[in-house]
């Protein structure tokens, strides 16, 4: 090579992580604009370029920049936000709650800038995110010198930068025509996940990608769940559907691809996709372990991502690598499985092939990119440093050293940190900034959370509803009475019902706050068989509005319908001090009585047995009308074969409360 | 309290790890002495001790300093020699190769006080140990100031420190006597694990430490491998066995439990055992994932270790807690378990409890030492913070801090790193002097994998041994001829054997190395059943010493017998280039012919299917008489009617190589 270096790297531990994985010590690599022009030994290379200005590595590694397959960088935000919670819970529960209130291109602008100083500090050169306002993800990377294949987010819901999925195409359209063919930036288009997007999306974004041959980054078979429900409801697994959406006919990056199959693995070789592997988020949110050694052994290109730093809760890829290698040989049953060799060219060369972006970067070899990182290994818990094995420096890597022992980074050929400095991020400055979100962020949730009804409309939506009723409830002993008393002429029966009802009360030790009740109501049919069922939520208020003569109540409740999350979700969710579960048959007639309508239920309550209730209740939207009612509920009670002086003010989850304290 | 203070701690968020978890915001710690005076708030401890010296933390966290349940620190000096190997080829064929060789009173002082650097910088205060020369582990901890529980090593085999177990009884005797008492030590005994230990030694160990009122700390139920063999051979799981030999009659510290069941859990919680988890070490070398949120919830004390440095490879209990953390999800499939508050809980005071120095250390209570830490989550990958839950500062210590963010470390009172400064360690002459050792281990290594045999020497250890043998083979096509043969009456017959051999051959590229052949030889009786069964190592040397007329050999061979360890660890400790698997049938006679003793083989060659062979062979010691012998066996072949024109030179291996290559 006869072209003039720029700089040349020398005294270092050279890891090539090329095909054959050369290393040469004392090795150099000689730098020409953003590229690398020669990696070898150092006398070698200089004799090579004798007038090149050199830079002295001092005998640390020097390696590839560390490729992150997978994250969500503008999610530094919420690191730490919640934890130790199930997925649904922290998505539904928190992140996307806080993401509709606060994610803003100022917000992805700042959380990208600040993630970006993190990936740099611990030697990463690329990343793949896919997140919202994908635009200002780019401005920033760009801002911070590093390198992405950044993918704009589809989905099926309203977003935070798009009120339809048309919207966010459009976006991810646009997106990848500004931004395709920058140095530092591939754009990308994101599906968010084959279960957050219809069919139509999924071949929408196929097409789009295709369109512009840039990369499709999306979520696939994270959880077991995930593919239940895709066998359930298309009869196949995540891999065939997908491919029915045409989404092979983009260059794929898959991430987790926790659940797949023999089958799948082959399809997804078949079509040179990109897997990205990602250990904490896995663990962290008990997933699963992927099958890295089966997806590595059929020759795919597996890389390692962080996740999102909300999942992880940083994005330390020292700290994937170790964990993917741990993860495969704890998977595998076998310690010689997925050695730190191969771990660190998942982190680097093959993590780039995944994103594809493999022809530019990912090792050191003349003609790729200058994008290189140098690692001190002359620290304590490197110490000390055995020779006889060439595989000990990747396990020296892999299993002793600490993100905090990078020391410099280059990308495409510009200075991004030396000697542990950041050249391009002013970082205090912006970590101020980073916590006045997080004050408000903090005061948003304390808020909603102060009180349970605001936790119920956090995560139900615009659903809430209110209601007023006037109500009284009588134990009988004898149900067929009151039955036969339904038959006479002053009541006109509107129709009937029979329900068995599943109550599950969520209690709470502050009375203020109200209790929650879900409801399963199972439909019996003519023929004593479950015709449907259907789920609700209320909140039932702490007060009594009013009380009338013989114990008729005026009550308030607001209510969520239907109640579409999982009894399991909502426990916790709402982390109720007590629980109360209540089951009970309930035959229940809308009858008229004098121009008024009355519901008229007959309970048995089976759990526990409490015998038989009598219940009138009527919606009711005045003082005067519910006073009118009060009165007309008290004939009833009486036409119906009841004694009005033994109506009980309490409902049923107060009946079985008093009954436990009895 | 009106004790005076030496210290106030102010300006903290301090974390006291206590019973009911408090927290004190800002908070602050007052210190007399070695111990603990008061923990509050900054305003209450300032009207309190108007008069001590303050320290402000800056905001930092101030928290009690880690424990480490388990590890061997002097290993610190082999960190990074072996890896990604299985456990056995791992411990038998580098670890205590290399111990036998260079473990010695200064090796253990040296690694020990590297040790202890590292555990310092990651904010360890007190740690479980088990090795060889614990006496000097204490002398080098008592100089790093460290707190240590420190096990001297008893176990069936020679060690490093003591001829016999008897001697290493005695030592471990000695060394109770002499630390018992110490401000920082607390000795204890440490059987090595059930499988390498006696009964009679489990149960000496036993009554030592009850007679001491010391700690016993062991391993057990490491691998499913383990409890397979206990099973097998006691008839029962490990905790029933370990309680047959009287080791609950001592204060227990049990390290890995990985496969113990309810009962065995049952019967630990019984006796106050503690459990030392150890994340790392059982991901690296795939021994499983324990049970802990098990044995949490049924009370026990579980630590957390980080195990030896050589097969972790470092000293990180910030890893270890975060992957404690990772391992319940992932075992439990539940990503609620295990949550990060618990996880700290075991890294501090409950790992404290588990080494039975609870009532001194791991929370920062009244009374207690005042051993320390302050942590610096003002850093970037712990920015930002959220307030609003009160376990979030846990999850972010857990899930987003490093080991490096430690700053501060104070045990018993005293200062032992300030601001990232080591103040009773001096590091660089240590770290010198421990890369002469890694160079020296290097070159003891190199030089015994530069040749197949001395690798087999190496793990075979005394049992080598050499002979010369005259032979000559022959193929025929009826060996019911030479069976009959065998009748003459020049021919007086010893004694007959039938076996089935299985032999596989390790071959490798470089012809000098040889080979190593590994034999199963099944007896088989008059009954045509296996009798018993036997298997043999043996080194196949490159080189014929002479030939005689008619390919009458005189060959070397060395061999090691018998082979203790199982193909599969002899595949991965010689990694041959190739392999080779031979299966015959042998009918074997020594007869005695002219006064000379023979062995003649008629051997049926059944994979691959190569027909039939009769070979002779017989033992020699000098030139003449191995000249005479190899035309007794030119004599003999024409006699048991075969053609001494058709001998062949090769040797099984060579026959099948030529025919693979054919």
């Amino acid at each position: 090579m006869s072209e003039k270096a720029d700089l040349l790297f020398t005294n270092a531990i050279v890891l090539t992580m090329d095909q054959t994985m050369q290393q040469f010590e004392p090795g150099a690599v000689a730098i020409h604009g953003d590229s690398i022009l020669a990696v070898g030994l150092e006398a070698d290379l200089k004799k090579q370029y004798p007038d090149a200005k050199t830079f002295d590595c001092g005998g640390k590694v020097l390696m590839p920049g560390l490729v992150n397959a997978h994250t969500h960088v503008p999610m530094t935000l919420l690191r730490g936000l919640a934890d130790d919670l199930r997925l649904d819970v922290w998505l539904l529960g928190y992140m996307m709650p806080v993401e509709r209130e606060f994610v803003s291109p100022d917000f992805v602008q700042l959380g990208t800038l600040i993630g970006c100083a993190e990936f740099i500090r611990s030697g990463v050169t690329a990343f793949a995110d896919m997140y919202y306002f994908e635009e200002d993800v780019a401005k920033a990377t760009v801002k911070a010198g590093l390198r992405g294949v950044l993918g704009q987010t589809v989905l099926k819901f309203p977003s935070p930068d798009a009120g339809s999925y048309e919207d966010s195409l459009e976006a991810a359209r646009e997106f990848i025509v500004g931004w395709k063919g920058h140095d530092l930036i591939v754009p990308a288009v994101s599906p968010h996940a084959p279960y957050t997007c219809t069919p139509d999306i999924l071949r929408a974004c196929a097409t789009l990608a295709a369109e512009y041959d840039v990369p499709l980054h999306t979520h696939i078979a994270e959880t077991a769940f995930e593919v239940e429900n895709m066998r359930m409801q298309e009869n196949m697994p995540v891999v065939p559907y997908i491919k029915k959406q045409n989404l092979f006919d983009a260059k794929l990056l898959l991430a987790h691809c926790v659940h797949v199959d023999q089958g799948e693995i082959n399809t997804m070789k078949h079509y040179n996709t990109g897997v990205a592997h990602n250990p904490s988020s896995n663990m962290k949110l008990a997933s699963g372990m992927a099958p890295v050694t089966r997806m590595l052994a059929e020759g795919l290109n597996v890389g390692i991502g962080t996740d999102g730093p909300s999942s992880n809760n940083d994005l330390d890829m020292f700290e994937e690598i170790r964990l993917a290698a741990f993860m495969a040989k704890t998977r595998e049953n076998d310690p010689t499985a997925l050695p730190a060799r191969q771990a660190m060219l998942m982190a680097t060369r093959m993590g780039a092939e995944a994103m594809h972006i493999g022809e530019i970067t990912g090792s050191l070899e003349a003609g790729k990119r200058a994008d290189l990182i140098l690692v001190d290994l002359d620290t304590l818990h490197n110490n000390p440093r055995f020779r006889r094995d060439p595989d000990g420096i990747y396990a020296q890597l892999v299993y002793a050293a600490k993100s905090t022992d990078v020391t410099d980074v280059m990308v495409n050929g510009r200075w991004l940190m030396q000697d542990g400095e950041l050249t391009t991020i002013n970082l205090p400055a912006l970590m101020e900034e980073a916590n006045q979100y997080a004050k408000r962020i903090d005061q948003f949730l304390i808020k909603r959370e102060q009180s349970v009804l605001s936790k119920l409309i956090a995560i139900g939506g615009a659903t809430e509803g209110e209601s007023y009723e006037v109500q009284a409830k009588v134990q009988i002993s004898e149900p067929e009475i009151s039955i036969e008393s339904l038959k006479k002429p002053e009541l006109e029966i509107v129709y009937s019902r029979h329900y068995q009802e599943f109550d599950t009360y969520f209690i709470f030790n502050d009375p203020e706050q109200g209790s929650v009740r879900h409801r399963e109501d199972e439909f019996i049919n003519a023929d004593g068989e479950v015709a449907y069922v259907r789920s609700r939520l209320t909140h039932v208020g702490p007060r009594r509005e009013q009380e009338f003569p013989s114990k008729v109540m005026l009550s308030r409740s607001r209510f969520l319908a239907p109640a579409t999350q999982s009894l399991r979700f909502l426990r916790e969710y709402f982390t109720p001090d007590r629980e109360m579960f209540i089951e009970k048959d309930r035959l229940r007639w809308l009858v008229r009585y004098k121009q008024e309508e009355f519901y008229v239920n007959i309970d048995t309550v089976k759990t526990p047995q409490l015998g038989h209730y009598l219940e009138l209740k009527s919606r009711t939207w005045s003082r005067t009308d519910a006073e009118e009612k009060a009165a007309l509920i008290t004939e009833l009670i009486t036409l119906l074969g009841a004694d009005p002086e033994k109506t009980v003010t309490q409902d049923y989850a107060e009946i079985v409360g008093d009954q436990l304290r009895g």
